[in-house]
């Protein structure tokens, strides 16, 4: 008979006991392959329990393959040899990523969004909008390019405020960056050579080379990457940020496009990427125009973000791929839905069309134009000396210290508690000439910014 | 002196209209490179504009690189050679996805998710909760695995509920199945041969080819994939979906388990994906726990997915890493951002650890337990000498109509707006013996049902 003990136990009802004591006898070979079970009348007779306790407890077993029923015979067990070491202790420790790196209190990070204007109850609204029964399509597939809805409020944003020529359905919605640089992959189905500007994008960077693109750096002058320079290395592909550069600030002028427009040309299979990561900041005069709306000859492969203009946990970007890419798009990318939540995609539709973007850009715009000034003026005020470039535009600025002792001044920052960016760290070859320093203020508080240039500024003249 | 004229105009600005003029005559060539333009008090007087207009317009153009200052001398145009043709039409039309297919009356597919259930007022709820200012740090970019209270609270369920020995530092977060089989291939690092039971759920089998892994199709028996065939082709790993095989039902034994688990320690380099998929739904007995529960050595890669579970827009699945792929992970996959927005992240934990979720999925499985019975019943009643395979878990059935004239069994079907799924469709190579179909039933309505199995039923006894 078999060793079944039975406890009169609220947790664990009577089926599942004797389930889980045959299984364990079974998995451990003290019931071995084509014992003959007791009859389910009998062990329930035995146990003292129903007859249907014992049914559905072989019935489990059997499901699971443990044991089986033999016609006119009755249970045998089953043939399991290799899963006797079941409990084991998964001893992966938490530890990459689970802690917070300790917050300075001065830290000038470019990344990340002042959310302090975020339009929380717009976003609520609109959120009440769509959660409703009648909007049951939208929580089944969609269109794996995003939503035409979406597609077509992105085409007329990017028509007016970029001048990008575009229609719909050029558009592809990804999340991030990193999923339309992999779609992009997809597309062209090939291992892709792609001149990138130095320095660069450390982001673009490390996805373009994790996703298998060949990289190549090619030297930046003060019109933006060196064209003549991309065209001694083969590439396919350039990778450009022509409004603002990052994390130089130039703007590519309308010669350089041209330039670039040209190299593109030359070549069937040359496109450029071009990244209008934040072309929506910029503090004086008009917002620069796309590369992209200057090509006659479907070369551009234009790429923007949400993330940047509303918060960075907003993961949708888009690409604008020209004709000629968006055939090769449909032949090759078939497997693969939109990675952006429908809902996520319908809040950003009525966002946009409902004006609600227009005017917190409007806001954005105004609060980091303010941002952007008072940490110019806290430079100048505060550090004596230190030339800034990059102004004028985006999220941060460039700044050159002139100073030698490189380690001794990150040193004393550190123990002050300010954080800055080498530019040195953006560099995918070589190092500059002189080292110069990002200060970004998106996410910096304006006490934090007097505070910590007036920090700089100390730690400079006490070791210049 | 420059051709411009400029009129008084609401819409257009006039430093707009300087702008846009002298752009489109260095753009056309009209003001060839060099060209030294009036200064700008000369040219506000002729137009008789303010000096600042003037100013601006030049600015603008400055900043684009279309003129260049020269100090003590004034602007010239700049060499702007190649921007001829600016406005190019946009052919594209939009085709492709653009128009919805053709519902059909009585369509059994297997996908889709029946909305009827979906907590609506829950999920709005959660949302309400979560975009308050309070949570501005939810907005910025999270761990590149998904948040840490998403993964432990899918570590709670899939230990309580699967059998799945996981720690959350385990666990990838991604929006679907394709992102989390890209994280996977990126893990690897290297190109892997997969092999895939035939027939296999085709999705998975179209991302893994189109990702580049090597695709070799592996024979099913009733038992499910035939490990010694897998043993037979030079693979590296073996897609398979034990609890409840798609498309054809069969659960994977305890025995078979053991030998799949067997073939993958043979040789370092080999691992199992279990693909959970539809594991909630099973309607009688206890649930099938997970291969993965059942892995004393690191072989197995567990994914799951609250597509199904919830509603395919929730882009939200996740992997378990065995310890040792977790460190190749770390290794290898760094430049990747959560592809799930953090807000979706907070709602899916909420979701899950206020209990939502199981109240859910029990509502769901009695409803979808009632649609398999009716079916069943439907088919039973409604189509004498039709045999039914795959019931009891899921979200479709498998049925042999036992029929030659299939070419004109689908068109006499299609004709009645009746569509049904042919097993042959999921097959990678060959095709099975005789021609089953797949009646799925979570989008159908019961009276639906009724009348679809009835229309088939009638055309079989009118083609037999």
């Amino acid at each position: 008979m078999l060793m079944i003990e039975l406890e009169d136990n609220e947790k664990e009802p009577l089926y599942e006991q004797i389930y889980e004591q045959i299984k364990h006898q079974i998995q451990m070979g003290d019931l071995p392959q084509k014992t003959k079970l007791p009859s389910a009348r009998k062990l329930a007779a035995y146990l003292d329990v129903s007859r249907n306790t014992v049914d559905f407890a072989y019935g489990q077993l059997a499901a699971e393959g443990y044991i089986e029923s033999r016609p006119r015979s009755g249970f045998y067990v089953c043939q399991v040899e290799e899963l006797a070491a079941l409990d084991i202790h998964v001893e992966t420790e938490e530890v990459r990523g689970g802690e917070k790196k300790a917050q300075m209190p001065y830290d000038f990070s470019p990344s990340g969004t002042d959310m302090e204007y975020f339009p929380y109850h717009v976003w609520r609204k609109l959120l009440k909008e769509i959660m409703i029964n009648d909007n049951s399509e939208l929580f089944q597939k969609g269109d794996p390019r995003g939503d035409y809805e979406l597609r077509r409020s992105i085409m007329y944003y990017l028509r007016q405020s970029r001048g990008v020529h575009v229609h719909a359905s050029q558009i592809v919605i990804g999340a991030g960056m990193e999923n339309l640089l992999f779609l992009l992959r997809q597309t062209f189905g090939k291992k892709c050579v792609v001149g990138l500007e130095n320095p660069v994008y450390t982001n673009a960077c490390g996805i373009l080379r994790e996703l298998g693109f060949g990289i190549r750096p090619v030297a930046m002058d003060h019109n933006g990457l060196n064209v003549d320079d991309l065209r001694k290395i083969d590439a396919d592909l350039a990778y450009v940020t022509p409004a603002h550069q990052y994390p130089t600030g130039v703007i590519m002028p309308a010669g350089r496009r041209g330039q670039l427009l040209r190299w593109a040309r030359e070549k069937e299979e040359r496109y450029i990427i071009e990244d209008d990561y934040d072309s929506e900041f910029r503090y004086h005069g008009k917002p620069i125009p796309a590369l992209q709306g200057l090509d006659s000859s479907e070369k551009v492969i234009y790429m923007g973000t949400f993330s940047r203009a509303i918060a960075p946990a907003i993961r949708v970007g888009y690409i604008v791929l020209p004709p000629k890419l968006l055939d090769l798009y449909h032949k090759n990318v078939t497997a693969f839905s939109c990675s952006v939540s429908r809902i996520d995609q319908k809040v950003l539709t009525l966002f946009l069309s409902e004006g609600h973007f227009e005017r917190h850009l409007n806001r954005m715009r105004n609060l980091y134009k303010e941002k952007h000034d008072l940490l110019l003026e806290c430079i100048r005020k505060n550090i004596p000396g230190a030339s800034v470039s990059g102004e004028g535009a985006g999220v941060h600025l460039i700044v050159n210290f002139h100073i030698r002792e490189k380690e001794e001044f990150e040193q004393k920052l550190r123990q002050q508690g300010v954080v800055i960016y080498p530019l040195s760290f953006y560099y995918i070859e070589g190092t500059p000439r002189e080292e110069q320093y990002i200060l970004g203020f998106t996410r910096m508080k304006k006490e934090d910014m007097i505070e910590g240039t007036r920090r700089i500024g100390n730690i400079l003249s006490m070791i210049k």
